[in-house]
C-alpha cells in the first residue's frame, strides 16, 4: 500500500471510533440518566486516549513524509494529505505533560466556575484563569513555532477556523465596531414608536416539538437521516446518515426554540451535505466554525427572519399551538428583529450581538499575546461594554467576564467564529441573491430546494477541500468583508 | 505490576470499550434514523475488533499461566481471574478463517431466513442453516477439546449457561416432559367452564408508558440509573449505573406490554444489584442466562402473576388508562394464567412454553452432536409437538422450525437457558418463601423490598463470584432441579 493509503486507512479506523465517541457524547447530554456518569467520563476517557493514540503512532510521520511526494495523488487526496498533517499536527505538537497540565487546570477552573460566577467571586476566579491562560500560551507558543503562526493567538485560532487569521478578523471587526454603535442607536430610536410583541403562554411541549419538526420539514431536514431532541443546550452533532440537533422548550416562549432549533437545522444541513465519497476522512468533514456558524446563521436569520419565512412561522405556530390571539408575520418579525443593548451575549440579538465578539477578541487576543493580564479583564471588559454599547458592567461579573464557559475550557480563539459565520452568512446571502433571485420570493413559494441546492454546491459538498478563504472567494467573489454584513443590516433595519 | 493486575487492566480497558459497544447497540435498536445503519455497522465492527484484539494480546495468556502460581491472591481475585481465562479462552481458541466463516454464514441465513420464514421455504432456508450448523459443529468440536466438555454441545451451553451441562439439563428437562403434558390437559380441562378475559382497546400509549413507569417503580426500578424505551422486540442492556429496559406497546392489548417491561426489570435489577466494586471485571458480570433469566421470571411469573401484585396492577390500570369497563385483579390473574397449546414460542403460556424448550433442546444437541442432520429437523419437530403438546405442525415450517432466529446466528446452546431459568425461579421462590414467608403477602403489603434483598444477598451481589450451581446450592440448599417448577405448577393451577 502507498503511504497515503496507509494514512488513509489509520484516519478511517479513527473516523470509526469517533462515531462511537460522538453518541457517547450525545446520548450523555439527551439521554443518560445521572447514574451513568460515572462510568461514562471512563469510557469516554479510554476513547479519546485511543483516538489520540492513533493520531501519535510513530509510522504517521514517515507516511506523511512520503506521502508528500507521491506524485499520484489527484487533488482532492492531495487536500485530504494537508488535512491528515493538520490533525495530525493538531495531537502531536503539544508535549503529553502539557495536555495533562491544562485538563486539570480547565477541569478545576470550570468546575468552580459554575459557583463562583452564582457568587460574583472574581477574585476566586482570577485564580484558576490565571493558570488557564498560563498554560494556553505555552501551547500557543509550541504552535506558534511549529506552525509559523503570524502570531500566538493566531496559533489558537488556527484549532477552530483554520484560515481565518487575526489579521482578517482585525480588519472585519474594525470595520464592524466603527459603524455598528451608530447603527444600533438609530435602530432604537426606531422602535422608540413601538412596543415589542409578546406571546403568552403556557405552550404545550408536545405542541411545540410538532411545531418544530414541521419547520425542520420544510427546511429540508430529513428524519429518516436524523433526529430531534432536548438537551440544557441546544446542539448539533451526528455521524454519517445521521444528523442530530437538540433544541430546548419553555412553555412561556415557543419562539427560542423555534429559532434554535432553526438555527441547529442549518448546521445539521451542511453536515448532511457533506461529500459522502469522503465521509471516512478528514476531507470529508466540516470546513471550519466560521463556516460551520454561516450556514446555522444563514437558516437563522436569512431564511428564518425573512417576511416570507415569518409568514409561514405564524401560519404554522396559530396552528399547530392553537393561540389564543393568533399572531401575524409582521409580529414575528418585529420580535426577530427587535435591537436591545445588553450584558449577556447569549440574549443578544442580531445587531448587538457581534459587539459582544469583538470585545472578546480583542480581550483573548490580547492575553494569549501577553498584551493584557488576567486582572486587567474586568476593567478592559467595563470600558469596552461602555465603549460598544452604552452599558456599564461595573463589579458585576457574573454579567461581565465571567458570564461565559469558553475560558475556563481553554477555547480562546473560538469567539471570532460566530461574527465571522455572521458575515459569512451574509456574503453568502448576496452572492446567492445575485444567482437566484431573493430569498424572499424563494420562501414564499413555500420551497427552499434552490437555496440548498446553492449552499450544497458552493459550500456543503466542497467538505474540507479548500481552505477556508479559498472557499469563500469561490463562493463570493471575495474573502470574508464586513461590508456584506453591515449591507445586510442596512437594508433589514432601515430598509 | 502483578501478572493478575496486568490483566485485570487489560479486562478494564476491555470492560470500557464494551460501554461503549453497548451504548451503540441500544442506540442503534431504539434511537437511531435508518440513515445512520451504514456507518453504525462499521463503527460497532471496528469496536468488535478491538475488543476481540485486546482479548487476543499475546501477553495475556502469559500472564494467565503466572497469575495461577500467585500466592496472593484472595478467593475474589482467583474468581476473577478464572473469569478472565473463560473470556480469554472464548475469544481465543477459534482460528480467525473459522469465525470469519460463521459470519458470514449467519449473516446470510439470517438475513435470507427473513423472507424465507414469510414464504414457508424450508428447502431453501436448509440450504443456508446446513451450512451454519456445518460450521458450529467445527466450533464445538474445537471448544470441546480445549475446555474437555462432555459433549460437543456442552460446548456451546458453556457459552451461554456456563456450568449448567447437558446432563443436569437432561434430568431436569426429562422430569418436566414426563410431567407437563398431563399437567396441560387437565389444566385445560379446568379451564373449559371459563372464558379467557378480553381486554379491549384502543389503549393511547402514551398511558400505558406511565403505567409501566409506575409498575417499574413498584418493583424498584431507579430511574435516575436507568431508562425505560421502546423498541420492536424488548430486551434490557446497560451499563453500570445506567440500565436501560424497552418495551413495544400495542394500542389493542396493554397487557402483553406491561409483563415485558415486569420480565424486562427483573433482567435490569439483577444487573443493577450486581457488586459496585468488581464493576470493570468479570467477576462483576452476571453469571450465566440461566441465572439471569431466572430473575426475569421472577419478577414476571412470580411477583408479576401474584393475586397482590394482580390486585395493584387492576388498580393501576383501571385508573392510569381509565378503562371503560374496570378490570378485577381476578381477571388479570386469569389472563396470565390462561393455558393454551399452542404452536408459536414467544406466545406460549407459562405451563406450555417449557416444552418447546425440551423440544429444540433435544434437537439442537443432537444436530451439534452429530445425531441427527438438518433434513431430519421437520420430521423430529412435528413429532415432538404432537407428543408434547399434542400439535402437529407438519408442512407449516413457518409456524415450526422456521420460527425462531436462534439457529440462524448459530446460538445453538442458547434455548435451554429460558426454561432452565424458569426452574430456577421456581426453587429460588421456593427458598425465599421458607426465608421471608409467601410472596404474595410481601406484594399485598405493597413493598417488595424484602424481596429485592433477599434476591439481592443470594445472587446478585455475587456477580459471578461462584459457578452457576454452585450458586444455586448456596441460595436454595440443591442444584437446579424440576420439582420446584412442577410444585409451582402445581400450586398455581391446581391449588
Amino acid at each position: 500500500m502507498s503511504p497515503y493509503q496507509n494514512l488513509a486507512d489509520v484516519f478511517a479506523t479513527i473516523q470509526r471510533f469517533e462515531h462511537a465517541l460522538t453518541i457517547l457524547n450525545w446520548d450523555q447530554e439527551v439521554m443518560m440518566p445521572a447514574g451513568g456518569a460515572d462510568s461514562r467520563s471512563e469510557a469516554v476517557a479510554e476513547l479519546s486516549a485511543l483516538i489520540h493514540q492513533k493520531k501519535c503512532l510513530p509510522e504517521l510521520k514517515q507516511w506523511l513524509d512520503e506521502a508528500a511526494s507521491q506524485s499520484d495523488l489527484d487533488p482532492e487526496q492531495s487536500a485530504n494529505l494537508r488535512e491528515m498533517k493538520r490533525h495530525w499536527q493538531d495531537a502531536n505538537l503539544l508535549p503529553e505533560a502539557l495536555v495533562r497540565e491544562q485538563s486539570i487546570a480547565q477541569s478545576r477552573c470550570q468546575h468552580q466556575w459554575r459557583s463562583q460566577r452564582s457568587n460574583n467571586d472574581w477574585a476566586g476566579f482570577a485564580v484558576n484563569l490565571k493558570t488557564v491562560v498560563e498554560l494556553e500560551r505555552q501551547r500557543a507558543n509550541i504552535r506558534q513555532q511549529a506552525l509559523g503562526s503570524a502570531t500566538a493567538y493566531d496559533a489558537l485560532l488556527s484549532l477552530y477556523s483554520h484560515g481565518d487569521g487575526s489579521e482578517l478578523i482585525g480588519e472585519v471587526f474594525c470595520e464592524i465596531k466603527q459603524a455598528l454603535p451608530d447603527m444600533i442607536r438609530s435602530a432604537v430610536d426606531r422602535q422608540r414608536s413601538q412596543t415589542r410583541p409578546k406571546v403568552k403562554g403556557p405552550f404545550a411541549v408536545a405542541a411545540q416539538r410538532q411545531l418544530s419538526e414541521k419547520v425542520m420539514a420544510f427546511l429540508g431536514f430529513n428524519f429518516e437521516r436524523g433526529r430531534l431532541d432536548v438537551s440544557t443546550h441546544p446542539f448539533s452533532t451526528g455521524n454519517f446518515g445521521d444528523q442530530r440537533i437538540t433544541t430546548r422548550y419553555s412553555e412561556t416562549d415557543f419562539v427560542e426554540a423555534l429559532y434554535a432549533t432553526i438555527h441547529e437545522t442549518g448546521h445539521a444541513r451542511y453536515e448532511a451535505g457533506l461529500p459522502e465519497k469522503w465521509q471516512s476522512q478528514p476531507l470529508g468533514s466540516a470546513r471550519n466554525m466560521s463556516i460551520h456558524e454561516s450556514q446555522s446563521l444563514f437558516f437563522e436569520k436569512h431564511i428564518g427572519a425573512s417576511r416570507a419565512f415569518c409568514d409561514f412561522l405564524a401560519q404554522q405556530a396559530n396552528g399547530v399551538l392553537r393561540l389564543p390571539a393568533p399572531m401575524t408575520a409582521g409580529e414575528f418579525q418585529c420580535m426577530v428583529k427587535w435591537v436591545e443593548p445588553g450584558l449577556i451575549r447569549v440574549n443578544a440579538d442580531e445587531l448587538t450581538y457581534p459587539l459582544h465578539i469583538v470585545l472578546r477578541f480583542e480581550i483573548e487576543s490580547a492575553l494569549i499575546n501577553g498584551a493584557m493580564e488576567v486582572d486587567d479583564i474586568p476593567t478592559a471588559w467595563n470600558d469596552k461594554m461602555q465603549a460598544y454599547l452604552g452599558l456599564s458592567t461595573g463589579k458585576d461579573y457574573c454579567n461581565g467576564c465571567m458570564q461565559d464557559i469558553h475560558w475556563t475550557m481553554g477555547a480562546f480563539g473560538y469567539f471570532p467564529s460566530y461574527t465571522l459565520g455572521a458575515v459569512n452568512a451574509a456574503q453568502l446571502r448576496s452572492a446567492m441573491e445575485k444567482a437566484i433571485g431573493p430569498i424572499d420570493d424563494i420562501v414564499a413559494r413555500g420551497n427552499i430546494q434552490p437555496i440548498a441546492d446553492w449552499l450544497g454546491g458552493n459550500i456543503w459538498q466542497h467538505g474540507s477541500l479548500f481552505e477556508s478563504q479559498e472557499l469563500m472567494i469561490k463562493a463570493t467573489g471575495k474573502q470574508t468583508h464586513a461590508r456584506a454584513l453591515l449591507d445586510h443590516f442596512q437594508a433589514r433595519y432601515f430598509g
